[in-house]
């Protein structure tokens, strides 16, 4: 399936923003410090509003988490025009929340076509879990709650799979009947046909030069429609560009 | 808000068709009964298909579990016109699977206004997880993976508040970093005014002559916009009728 990058194209996949016993981005502090590079200025977008707050409160996160690295953080929200501030970003940064929420709000606004061409332009892209399932051909493998209703499912389609982050293992002590997540995604293998990476908390993905590589301390889970899930070590994982 | 209910509907909202150590259906069975009284054959929704499974497959689950009651099952899909099975049916059944794909199919089929009109005129409507969430007005607090688009997200409306089935406590050992359930349904009420009662596995509600009742060994978690989260007790909850 077609997917919306170029040589160019730099995306960092992450599960979360927030590992246990850690700051907001301090376990990612060096990895993002080396993925902006030459970018000293990033625009984040905070549609996803975890836990309902505002635009302003959740732009603080990154803005203090990055300060230690020399890197400014402006909200979107803070633009008259939006699109506008896009295409002109030096670097873009899609936070965790509601993944619902997300896209709706940037199909509202018009700004997925906009998503798209700055990646495939080369502005770099980083995008926490809702804003890394953006990242996949379609949020059908979000883990939210769909609060709201978007005007599509279809999503950035920066790489030719979907993505779920906070991937969980199976706990065999459960005595909860609730689907596991690897029968979600197995359902989800009967009415779709890309592949899925269950990212674990502390992985990322990194899309650069055109090659994608698993980051962080675990290997990822990758199910296939009609194979059984297996677990992919971390390194080059360019194969799922197809 | 407006609900599809009168004084001769009757509906049980099952939060899990199977608790933990026993068999589909098996902690139930005497409810049932006392609930379709008359009714001795029961039309089964099998639209939201658990883990993929076929109809006739799934179909085999309730119809195993009601045959010793005396209770015969039909699966929807062995009619030629469903729209017309609904009509005629003695009590229906939706089975618990996928929100959306259920929600889905039964839109598509245009079966939505004929499972209204049959709960208001008084035939029997079992819902049980996926199958009570579709009770609810919307069904934007569902767990499951949005693995279809539906073409909307209300749902049938037959209680003026929404359901999550499968209520889980959260955990305060965990160190997963994603939302916990109130933190979700949380989310939910930035954006969505009703009622959510968080339905723990093994509860059910049962609305009869105009009054509703919580069933089963717990107590619920009643969520309203605004307001503290908080447990209400076993008995009568007519008070969410509003």
């Amino acid at each position: 399936m077609k997917a919306y990058h170029s040589d160019s194209s730099k995306v960092l996949m992450i599960s979360t923003s927030k590992i246990h016993g850690s700051d907001y981005m301090e376990y990612l502090l060096d990895e993002v410090e080396g993925f902006l590079g030459e970018a000293k200025e990033l625009l984040f977008i905070p549609y996803a509003r975890p836990g309902g707050i505002s635009f302003d409160e959740y732009t603080k996160y990154p803005t203090k988490a990055l300060a230690a690295k020399g890197i400014e953080v402006k909200g979107i929200h803070e633009f008259a025009d939006p699109k506008e501030a896009i295409a002109k970003a030096q670097a873009i940064f899609v936070g965790g929340g509601n993944t619902f929420l997300l896209t709706k709000t940037l199909y509202e606004l018009e700004l997925i076509e906009a998503l798209r061409a700055a990646v495939v332009k080369g502005i770099p892209y980083m995008g926490s879990s809702a804003g890394s399932n953006l990242t996949g051909l379609s949020i059908g493998t979000t883990n939210d709650m769909p609060i709201v209703y978007p005007p599509s499912f279809e999503a950035l389609a920066l790489v030719p799979f979907n993505i779920n982050p906070h991937y969980l293992d199976p706990d065999p002590n459960s005595k909860h009947q609730g689907e596991t997540r690897a029968t979600r995604i197995n359902e989800f293998h009967f009415q779709n046909s890309q592949a899925v990476i269950g990212l674990r908390e502390g992985s990322w993905l990194r899309l650069e030069k055109g090659k994608l590589e698993l980051k962080g301390p675990h290997s990822a889970v990758l199910f296939e429609a009609q194979k059984e899930m297996r677990e992919i070590p971390q390194g080059d994982v360019s194969f799922l560009l197809g």
